[in-house]
């Protein structure tokens, strides 16, 4: 995400005074709600998918990620790649290639 | 996002073929499920939580977000300003300042 | 569900003095919690499923409804039965027959 | 759930001809998305509730349990009591009483 992209997030958010309902707490839960609302273009059929609406469902997710990054004075670079290095770690190419398991059962 | 963070998370999914799993269906599951476990960090108390914990499934999140992203060949910034530009529309600052309601309630 | 295994559901929270966790939205948490994981049984296969894995999950899923009904003193066939009257008018049989589409687009 | 709620609930499917829209998957994917809406109710504030809405996503997601019992010709009772006796186990009262850990943690 640009540094303008953030920026217009936070914006919106002070604009409009909403910090104080940004909690974690709430933004977790925002996060999954906007995250079953995404699931839902895909509820009865894989296939026939909306592309307007998912990209509306996924944007929504995403800025409640970045809200839920500023609350917590967290860097999205940072904590991914901590995360990937403990992902390459737990699936070794040699072993988890081409499988679906997850790790404890490769 | 930086772009070389986009980078490994991509070459991670191609390293293991995983591409073959990360329909559009699949992935979107995905976020709602570690949208889950995020959430899981706040199941009982919304103020003690593990910084730790919230930052690996925060991540996870992310990265499944980022898959959806790609595998729909769809640019993060292009989504979600779209989305903001909504969002701006929908809840003009007058109107929405300091109130946690939705747009229709306003 | 049967009288007796509403008791034993009661009478493990009320054992373990749990009564005190069970806000109604750490309920609402918990059962999207439990249903993520019931999610994650289909989340990179819909056919290749584990029986004994659902089943636990489901069970979670009702456990937790359950305790919902009956910290906000609702009674479960009373609540289905409005709802179900609510569905049967919006998806009319000759309307919905064989559309899995919403009710506003039929 | 009386079993006239129960048979209610077959018949709005079978008169619908909706049980082909109704995969184990497809089933799972509604509960998440139905429990979602369901903590939607406690977005922003876990005490101020609405608690018709309340009332009908609890259903909704009831609802589709029974669904997927019915998909998987699972008894409600069968599967709550064997994970209730699980729970029991995991849970000893002497080290849960009180106590919001995990087991895990106990």
């Amino acid at each position: 995400m640009k540094q303008e992209t953030i920026d217009r997030i936070r914006k919106f958010t002070e604009d409009r005074d909403w910090d104080q309902f940004h909690s974690p707490a709430n933004l977790a839960k925002s996060i999954v709600i906007e995250a079953a609302e995404l699931l839902e273009c895909f509820q009865w059929s894989e296939e026939n998918y909306d592309m307007n609406h998912i990209e509306e469902e996924l944007a929504d997710v995403m800025v409640y990620c970045q809200n839920l990054l500023d609350k917590l004075d967290l860097d999205a670079d940072t904590i991914i790649n901590k995360k990937m290095a403990q992902n390459e770690a737990k699936y070794p190419v040699e072993k988890a290639k081409g499988k679906a398991d997850k790790y404890d059962q490769l």
